[in-house]
């Protein structure tokens, strides 16, 4: 049985992209949940202690297929999609799958405004905060234009519902994403809009963020904008 | 024929990593080079102006087959391993590949700190600003520490000489690392730095550094330990 290690549900965006890939396919597997505590990226922390004997990365999400450790998520999505191809995990034209990874490849590196200053925070309310960072904050606005012009133009260019038509990894990718434009109510037009509305009803994505809302734990270096729940 | 769109052969440390594939496998392609320039990751650098109206990322590389673009450096590895299955660009064991994939995706999106503060200069000798980093800086030293351990672990679990035994996307990805290695200097053990003179030993990546150091153009942007050549 495949084994996937996972963060908290609220705070995890990268374990949420596996997660919610293998969970809207059908693709059974054991969660491991590894919780992040107090300090936990620090080197000495609980959370390393679990992860680093089996990761020596040191982070999640990393899934365990007998002796194979796969450490990083995008590295377990070529996994999956290898392991399984009549999933069609990625879009089976290959013109498609080709910008498929080209936009996976470019949130895996990339929109670090938006990682940096948006935290997933499944359960919080953080419009406000949005607020204030899109008036202050040009790399944000940056990040943002750029989002939306890319999903514009996949969502025009394939006709919906999801980026590249039927959902692939690639809206497992951006999952995240979506969850951050709704907590910091990110200012976007009606087309994303309603895609972000469309992600957070696919089946997986709703057990994910279900799960998160009723984890109720408070992990201080995931928290910049809230001094409790 | 296929078009690798780069940038600067001393500076580009992304467009490297292609170029060195597709030269290394003999994949034929035509190179077009998008000079840097001043300011060219501005909005409206000259640099941009050529790029942005073929690849809206704003990024090279990019490589332009027919109507596909593909826009990011790991999109591109898996676009050729999968157009060239012969030339065995990914290990052709599961498990390596598996392992080998990790190793790209985590420098795709990771060593944030020798990225930032060991930018590319294959021309340079920065051996003293690498003493100072190594004095200053806990995240340089825990990037090199994390980086050593990989490496080495690969080098003794396959043998050698390259990463997973034979040349793959994996040392292609980590070229430019070895080449920061040298121009910065950073100590590392003597198992490292074998594999560091291998790497730059292999025909394609002596031909780019080659290539590099009679280019002579200085990009300000990309020199922050330099006033002049
Ligand atoms: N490139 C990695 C990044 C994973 C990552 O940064 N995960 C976070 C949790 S969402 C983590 O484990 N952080 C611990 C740390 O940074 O020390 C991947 O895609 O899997
Ligand atoms: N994730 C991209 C990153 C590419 C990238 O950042 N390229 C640099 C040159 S090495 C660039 O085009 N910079 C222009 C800019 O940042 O505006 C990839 O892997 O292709």
């Amino acid at each position: 049985m495949l084994k996937l290690y996972i963060g908290n549900k609220n705070y995890s965006s990268w374990s949420m992209r596996p997660w919610v890939l293998m969970t809207q396919a059908g693709i059974p597997f054991e969660e491991v949940m590894v919780r992040f505590g107090t300090d936990f990226s620090s080197p000495d922390s609980a959370f390393k202690k679990t992860v680093r004997p089996i990761n020596p990365a040191g982070t999640v999400p990393f899934l365990v297929d007998g002796d194979i450790v796969v450490s990083d998520t995008l590295a377990i999505a070529e996994y999956l999609a290898e392991s399984f191809p009549g999933k069609a995990l990625w879009p089976t034209d290959k013109a498609r799958r080709a910008q498929a990874r080209s936009a996976c490849a470019e949130m895996h590196a990339g929109f670090r405004a938006i990682r940096n200053h948006c935290g997933m925070n499944i359960e919080a309310d953080l419009a406000p905060q949005g607020r204030l960072l899109m008036r202050d904050r040009s790399d944000v606005r940056a990040d943002l234009a750029r989002l939306v012009a890319l999903w514009d133009g996949l969502l025009a260019q394939h006709g919906g519902p999801m980026l590249f038509g039927d959902f692939s990894i690639a809206d497992a990718y951006f999952a995240p994403v979506c969850s951050r434009l709704k907590t910091y109510a990110l200012p976007v037009p009606p087309t994303i809009a309603a895609y972000v509305e469309r992600v957070h009803a696919v089946p997986a994505v709703k057990a994910w963020t279900d799960a998160a809302r009723v984890e109720h734990a408070f992990v201080v270096e995931d928290e910049p904008y809230r001094l409790a729940p």
